[in-house]
């Protein structure tokens, strides 16, 4: 079949366009042929060999999501058939013809859904979800703000939170696309270049904090985000764009009760992928079938220009997602 | 009524035995004529001016913790009657002959406990089942790290882990700490006086990290936690004793989905104070009436002698709670 391979680590050159073997069809697994696939950030660290490959998925096939159809079915598999159309996570791979999972692991697309938007879902909703809900505890009415609106996490964690009638405030180093979040539901647009500005826009708004702040750029940001958090605030740490470290205050933490957590979907253990294809089938992919959530796609590539796609998501330019279309 | 009150912030030589109004008793409140009251770091903090008293507490009587007699109750109060042997938390004037309580903020002694022993539970209890429970989600089997294990708090945790099934690790300044804290059934002790020794030792017995870690030291401790903490590792921060900030790796925290939380008694709403009365009635009292806690005292002071109290603990050569005796 064919695939994007990381020849070796370093800039986007090195994706290839090749032929690999299909991967064999293990017990309670499905085979599906993938039509659409995100690209994500980790997967530009993976080309330049800073985030291996989890064990288990292909060492250098990139690619965290995908939406097609099921093509074969192992023995006993009876939630699946060939022909049904699905989407999902995957810890890698996603950038190839096919893919084989877990008949657990594989979620319904809804009806009236194409799978070119299918595949902007997965990864941006699930760690949205994941972010927003699980483990930061979202309720209705409660505060939000979103660093990176405009990311594809971003634009997603705007439909979810607004679909829990909350109230969300974002950050972007970028007006326009402030706006283009509006359109999404966003409340009120600030912008980070300068975290000094930033910081103040933001205590003006919120006053007593922020109850669930969801973190797409990690460094220096952690710092502010113990600031404006809330009393019992959560803050939910799921990207680390602007740097690695940072120095926090604790008493901060400790006397407003505030929680930081890290949270990651591409090493997850089967049990909790599973999980997340529930999710997707169960809320994410209803609410989507139903017109409550809306894919937000940038814009799309043919898998052989992957290097291009990849190219474009490291200029920091795209509001939503980046595809690659298999055909 | 007699009470310590803070003259100025200070030294210990501050706190003065005097003469103060009783507080009146007011709307579904309970007076209790408190015998003994818990000393505490945060009572330390108030007297030097570092830690205001909460909206609602006295202002210059510190004390955080009691256990008494109920003495008289408002009209329509049913829960408790006048004699009632009763311990709590409360935000501030426990150095004091009396104290006024929402009637559901006081717990009930349970029979065969002394008042003395009493005394030395709410806060010390309180905490730990907050830090390793409520915010850390410890659950049996799981395993426990410590800081300040020699502490009220890390006394109490070090019980309620074990209460619990886990094994659990302990960190002391002091070898003869880390020895007493056996007999509570601390699983292993390590020294924490240099930190890259005690990281070694800590790594080698817990390769995989620690599920739980309740860290009442803060400061540089705090990144040494996020390279111990055990993947989805909660990290509950109950006191700052070694610094207010600290430098965070947050590529560990988000890789291994670590929790970083803090948490404090004092400055709580009712409603969570009245919690915190549920768990000492509910759990900690039962379990302490039946043997399987027990209260751990370092040392008792007549009322009069607390500027002798707040420099023992100041001292930080305590193993346990320390007492005020009221009489």
């Amino acid at each position: 079949m064919r695939a994007i391979r990381i020849r070796e680590p370093g800039g986007p050159e090195v994706l290839q366009l090749t032929d690999v073997p299909e991967p064999p069809l293990t017990a309670a697994s499905v085979r599906i042929r993938v039509r659409w696939a995100g690209v994500n950030r980790a997967d530009l660290l993976q080309r330049m060999g800073f985030y291996p490959a989890p064990p288990g998925a292909p060492v250098d096939v990139p690619g965290l999501e995908y939406a097609g159809e099921v093509l074969e079915v192992a023995a006993g598999v009876t939630r699946l058939a060939p022909g049904d159309r699905v989407f999902g996570v995957v810890s890698g791979g996603g950038y190839a013809e096919q893919v084989v999972v877990h008949e657990r692991e594989a979620a319904r697309i809804p009806e009236g859904v194409d799978l070119r938007e299918a595949a902007a879902i997965p990864e941006a909703f699930a760690t949205a979800w994941d972010a927003l809900i699980a483990r930061g505890g979202l309720v209705p009415g409660e505060r939000v703000l979103i660093h990176a609106a405009g990311s594809g996490v971003g634009t997603a964690a705007i439909q979810l939170a607004r679909a829990l009638g909350c109230e969300v405030t974002g950050t972007s180093r970028t007006a326009s696309k402030l706006t283009a979040a509006r359109d999404l539901g966003l409340t009120q647009g600030v912008l980070s270049r300068d975290l000094d500005a930033m910081r103040g826009e933001l205590e003006r708004l919120a006053p007593e904090g922020y109850d669930v702040i969801v973190d797409l750029v990690g460094g220096a940001m952690v710092a502010e985000d113990v600031r404006l958090a809330a009393s019992r605030g959560r803050i939910v740490l799921v990207g680390l764009t602007a740097g690695l470290r940072s120095d926090i205050d604790l008493a901060r933490l400790l006397s407003r009760r505030v929680t930081l957590v890290g949270t990651v979907l591409r090493s997850r253990p089967l049990e909790e992928k599973i999980l997340v294809a529930r999710e997707l089938e169960r809320t994410i992919g209803r609410w989507l079938g139903e017109g409550r959530l809306r894919a937000v796609i940038d814009r799309t590539f043919p898998l052989a220009e992957a290097p291009a796609a990849h190219r474009l998501l490291a200029a920091d330019e795209t509001f939503g997602k980046v595809l690659l279309e298999i055909g």
